[in-house]
């Protein structure tokens, strides 16, 4: 940020008044321009004992699997932008029901929420941003072609969850992009 | 926005390509400036049977009390963030637990995320942004002077959940400002 976005003024990085971090604070206006990490949210759509998932049009991670999720949009709730994320990415209607994934990307600001979901049809079909969209069982999961750490930890938890019957929200803090195993909290 | 933040050139409202939203694009480099919704990060400060409220120092809801909240920064977890806010609005230190209330606000685009915690010793006293900080058994709790519609929502779900024992999450829609009952899922 180099540029108040209010009046186009310069702004300049420093402490304001009663705070204790630095901002953007426009050196014209004052407005301070506060930064804040996003919500990525989505969906583990099930249909039977199959999981559909996305194999991605766009860049990052172009060729490979994600389940439908993407940044939450203003105007709308977690559930709401889980769904809208689903009917984007793979033309698939939902019923979105409770949280069952939230990770912490502390190093690129971003927090994933994903939401069980029940697809509603089977009639789904590859969006813009995606290549291809499938239902697999458990055993034709693509492990080491999946786009995203949260994406693979949340299909690992969910299915080891399915066999136990646990119904528990799971979280955890994936605090490297590559490499790491998150720490599960 | 009115400004592009990256170059200072004025903005347009328009549909990027492949996008089927109004963002802000800058004329002049291109640059697309997405808005999201933020996240309120939280606890809810345990001791014995008492639940530790903050009174507030600053707008808005000035003199109201609350659970120690706030927006969640760049660089932390969900959790980090509630700690923090802790620490700050009550000088209190806490050990984090399992995420109790998540409230969608969509008509300010705000998401809260409340967790349980658990108060690690009796060393409190008010931050710059609270009068006041106090422990509240149940039928203490100032109902009619609570600061904000999600804050009263998880207080009044938590003491139900504590006398039946549930340990689920709660989550839900507070679809307008005053008034209006949240709509929970
Ligand atoms: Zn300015
Ligand atoms: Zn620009």
């Amino acid at each position: 940020m180099n540029y108040c976005s209010d009046c186009g003024a310069p702004v300049t990085l420093r402490v304001p008044e009663g705070d204790n971090r630095e901002r953007h604070v426009c050196s014209r206006c004052g407005t301070i321009h506060y930064q804040n990490p996003k919500m990525v949210v989505g969906c583990i759509p099930e249909w039977e004992d199959k999981i559909l998932l996305c194999r991605r049009a766009i860049q990052p991670r172009l060729g490979l699997w994600t389940l439908p999720a993407g940044f939450m949009e203003r105007g709308e709730t977690t559930r709401d932008g889980a769904a809208r994320e689903t009917l984007e990415e793979a033309n698939a209607r939902v019923q979105v029901g409770r949280l069952y994934g939230l990770f912490n990307l502390p190093h690129i600001d971003q927090v994933y929420m994903l939401f069980r979901a029940r697809l509603l049809d089977l009639d789904f079909s590859p969006g813009e941003e995606s290549l291809e969209v499938r239902l697999f069982a458990e055993r034709e999961i693509p492990w080491d072609e999946l786009a995203f750490h949260p994406i693979r930890e949340t299909l690992r938890l969910f299915f080891r969850d399915r066999l136990t019957g646990d119904r528990e929200m799971r979280s955890g803090d994936i605090v490297r992009d590559t490499g790491d195993e998150p720490r599960l909290q």
